[in-house]
């Protein structure tokens, strides 16, 4: 720390990325990536001529882009707004909405960055237990006095709220913002998205990372009344107005366009999740029944810190939280079939 | 404005980029963009395969693109933080070394969005004057017990401080970080980075987008000691820790590399500089000294809002501020020799 840093950031504590090793060629199970590549559609986009248009600045407006996700989800472009990786809304919701009068409160387990951003802004947030099952209690949320920050389905845990649930949350909060983190929702959960347009403090955010599979291209969205979007646009006119670049404006566009290969994917993700969850539950495993691209499992003969060492030792990484709450499990992302198959035999050399 | 943002940001006033019209195709001279595409070696790095592994997450640290800058400025990789643009260093600096008790002072003429992220982070910022001929004073700045940001040379004034000057600066504040920012620094004028190894409290903000050509893949880089390069670290991972998608690593990896064909384009900008400052100098125009891609220039014979709406109308864009201290300027970006006679065969035309 320098001695120019200001006192308010002096005890900030930063987020961890799920670690990106170069000693060796893993199978990458650990940061939720897709084990395809993006749509062909979106590859072919990237032309010699789009490449060198780079000397120009990208549209700041993001106009295609935004129309691509408006007419996706028969939602107007002026309920979109885009932004670098679905961090960017996130880090915009918390810059624009919360204060000392508008507090946030969010699951105790949940996307660790939640609280980074409030640490940020020096917000005093509410971490919300989960109940013993690691399932969200929806009336813990009804008539909170808060802005909101639910991820659904909830990561790592991988469980999802019914759509009612989550309207319920929204319809009791109208003085504030509930925030519905959609990360991982193509995977199996019902989107928010069509609520926005009956509630006006209901912010959906998702990214092009694991679905569209463009983790690298850093694109993510959000879909509100027209009154939110346009605070996020200000926040974004006031750090950064050309926060997407052309290439990944592009990428975006075409991505979003090609449901068919978007669906392929998912549900070859959806199968390799299947197989793996039921394997991983005959080998005694305690699996909680994911709706994403991850499963979250223990093992009552290996702790999880063990577990995740072991894997690593034989090529295979997945995450582990030191947190005590979760740390006899880890996050396995799902990959393809054949990564998941060796995945298995590796845990079934481990645990003997 | 939603009821839900924040009243600290009520009375926020964003940043306007310069305009981007899609009505017709223009000449367009409005937003200092290199008329020149991207190094080839750049170009040649966006492969098909580098575009599949789009569906892996970036190098958060990364690690490539900084040990090229590193090795180009002859500093260590711990001096180099990369950004989403420029933009966004100069944001961290704002949001990490600036407060109530650290306040922050830039000339009242410069890059329009100092005073946005100053508005951003509610701080109570000094514009310092000008001189009467728009040059920067250096003993206004010296010994001035604030946080000091510098565009040197300046926009849009196009005009630079010596190094001796600016030495001078951050020798007599040393409780205080000074920002210069070197965004057009290559089109004739010298960097600071040299400095920041004699005083822990210089940080030399540069961009890919002049002179690299590289506007649209959103790229900047700071230079600075490690110590406020940790902060900065400490702020990304604290907001987009993947902030620099993987096309983007790679291209400024390659850019950055390519001197000869980077001198060649510049070189070419700074002889069509020279071209078009002596055709307006010779249409009696008053034309400021430019160490820049653009220039700084008004007519007696014409309003500078006048002039900028007729070229306009011609199919050349311009850059006019409506501050009424330069509202009788256009700042001129230099495109190639072809369009800056085309630009000067058009003023001759409206000025008759």
């Amino acid at each position: 720390m320098s001695k120019y840093l200001s006192p308010r950031l002096s005890s900030l504590k930063e987020y961890t990325p799920g670690e990106q090793p170069r000693d060796k060629k893993y199978i990458k199970l650990n940061t939720n990536e897709s084990p395809y590549p993006p749509s062909p559609k979106a590859i072919a986009a990237i032309t010699r001529s789009q490449t060198e248009d780079l000397r120009l600045y990208s549209d700041p407006e993001c106009k295609n882009l935004k129309q691509a996700i408006a007419d996706y989800y028969n939602v107007s472009i002026q309920n979109v707004f885009v932004s670098n990786g679905s961090d960017e809304s996130l880090n915009f919701f918390f810059m624009a909405f919360c204060d000392e009068e508008r507090k946030v409160c969010f699951p105790e387990i949940s996307y660790g960055f939640y609280k980074v951003f409030a640490g940020l802004y020096g917000l005093d947030y509410e971490a919300i237990p989960l109940k013993s099952d690691f399932s969200i209690e929806p009336s813990d949320y009804m008539n909170r006095g808060k802005n909101i920050v639910i991820a659904n389905p909830n990561a790592p845990t991988g469980l999802a709220l019914s759509i009612n649930d989550i309207e319920a949350i929204v319809k009791s909060n109208p003085d504030y913002i509930v925030v519905i983190d959609e990360a991982y929702v193509d995977f199996g959960a019902e989107s928010a998205v069509e609520l926005t347009k009956k509630y006006n403090n209901l912010m959906v955010v998702q990214t092009f990372s694991k679905s569209r599979s463009l983790a690298g291209a850093r694109l993510g969205f959000a879909i509100a009344d027209s009154e939110i979007i346009k605070d996020l646009e200000k926040i974004k006119y006031s750090t950064n107005p050309y926060n997407i670049n052309r290439l990944t404006l592009l990428l975006g566009e075409a991505a979003i366009s090609d449901t068919e290969y978007f669906e392929l994917n998912r549900d070859s993700v959806i199968k390799a999740r299947e197989y793996t969850e039921s394997e991983l539950i005959k080998l005694g495993f305690t699996v909680l029944p994911s709706k994403t691209n991850f499963v979250f499992a223990k093992s009552d003969d290996i702790s999880g810190e063990k577990l995740y060492k072991e894997l690593k030792d034989r090529g295979i990484l997945v995450r582990h939280f030191n947190d005590k709450k979760i740390c006899e499990y880890n996050r396995i992302t799902i990959g393809t079939m054949e990564e998941m198959k060796t995945f298995i035999k590796t845990v079934k050399e481990i645990i003997g």
